[in-house]
């Protein structure tokens, strides 16, 4: 009676007394991920039964020779590679991607409030004109200064590098758009339902928070509706306080534009399709996001 | 006999009882700011005395007509704008400059570490390479991945996008070096001294911690020795821990490359010579920065 046997160096028959009969040696770690293969031809050639478990012990000594070592060390090296490349998927450039665009927009607001400062030396009333930071980043360069101004008479070298300063955060904002189209991008194929239903900021978000997409769809609908509300939680926890309604959802539309009194209801329904979106998206399901936006809609009338 | 009475409108000449018997009208603020030469014209022809003070209180019901108001309104308004326009000098130039340089600094250390996080799923084998940020910012740029890297296998527009974030880390950098050429050149001017003998980074944080030239220069040199280390200061005193020994002067080299236990003395004969040259610099002086470099030298050998 032979025995068949694989390991990460190859596919080997053994007899009865454990000896090596034959073998099949593998080139790459692709051949050993596919040993059925080499285990056919071999079973073609030697009629050999798997190797059972009470053997295996014996059998693992006939590799712990010196020989093998290098070539073990190589395909285990190569192996983990592989696992390690494939360990990074959606979820993490998701999570990147929305961890960067956050920063991003304290970034421009930090720098934006600098610029406000700085340029008000010269030109103070624009900076109460305009509320909106992009707009009035942009009327700084666009824009000449009023003559009627309080501001004082800056040497031009003076002005061109607060102009500098916004010419900067211009790029910043228009990058932060950018990623967003980006993530957009991602998630029409990670997670197209979840995009549909929530928005790109938003899904990412609920993506970061529940880390990462399976985790996300494992999670109760009670818990995605407070995701991003940790803290008022566990004040309410702690001090019995009142219970947060909403997490990071509070900004979808569907809720900003319900009543008040209504929107701890509507973030109760609103979680309960998201959370299905998370399901549907991470077993490929079908697209059915439309159909949940418009049947929210209708019951929140 | 007649009196003579300027304000804002113009130079009046009053009579005995104190009614107008002839004046000269400004034109502008600027004639007022130079009313010795039409209070001179008028004395000319009338031979007139300055108005006593006791007599102020009656003139000034003169200007209480309605006529006048709009003109008062509109001249003083100049002058608060002209006011405003040179209370901005180059303190508040070099304060935001400076206050920006330390703002980009901690911007752009948050952003390389975003993009050290987001880059290592592709080439983790980088970040641990190249520690200096900014060396790494521009290796993410230019160089390509070693092809046995542990990193994934993303898409080209997975890396394209961070690509783009390190091309605008690039250019934060890039602004942070022009912004301290401009307050290298702002300060040759207004204050060589503490240029040449701090440097322009400490120096414009002196004067920012400061609260101006002025100021600084009013401020005794033991308070400069430990400007920026107010906390520990605090500490010392409310905890009786060590007293600190130096502030923001910590940085410069002098100090530096001194043996650790001259370091106490080194700042206090840095702050000695630092304080004497923002005096220097305030009341336009000499420039002696050079001869105290060279005399601190000499004696922390």
């Amino acid at each position: 009676m032979n025995y068949i046997f694989t390991n990460l160096l190859g596919t080997f028959v053994l007899d009865e007394k454990l000896t090596i009969v034959d073998s099949l040696l593998f080139k790459s770690i692709e051949e050993y991920k596919n040993k059925e293969t080499s285990e056919a031809k071999l079973n073609q050639k030697h009629d050999a039964k798997p190797l059972p478990k009470e053997r295996l012990p014996q059998a693992l000594l006939l590799f712990k020779e010196v020989k093998y070592y290098q070539d073990f060390y190589q395909k285990n090296l190569e192996l983990t590679k592989e696992g390690l490349k494939q360990a990074v998927n959606e979820d993490n450039l998701v999570m990147q991607a929305i961890a960067n665009i956050n920063e991003l927009d304290k970034i421009s607001n930090t720098m934006t409030k600098r610029l406000r400062e700085w340029y008000s030396l010269y030109y103070p009333e624009l900076s109460e004109e305009i509320e909106n930071h992009e707009k009035y980043v942009q009327m700084v360069l666009e824009q000449d200064r009023d003559s009627k101004t309080f501001g004082a008479d800056l040497d031009t070298c003076d002005v061109e590098e607060m102009k500098l300063l916004a010419g900067r955060i211009t790029s910043l904002y228009a990058l932060r758009k950018q990623h967003e189209l980006y993530l957009q991008k991602i998630m029409e194929k990670y997670c197209p339902n979840l995009l549909e239903l929530a928005g790109a900021t938003i899904a990412a978000r609920l993506i970061e928070l529940g880390k990462g997409l399976k985790h996300l769809a494992l999670l109760p609908a009670s818990t995605v509706q407070l995701l991003g509300a940790e803290k008022a939680l566990f004040r309410h926890l702690k001090t019995g306080s009142r219970s947060p309604k909403y997490g990071v959802i509070i900004n979808h539309p569907l809720i900003q534009n319900a009543k008040r009194d209504k929107r701890g209801k509507a973030a109760r329904m609103l979680a309960d399709k998201l959370s299905l979106c998370a399901r549907l998206d991470f077993f490929k399901g079908e697209f059915k996001a439309p159909d949940y936006r418009i049947e929210l809609e209708r019951k929140l009338q």
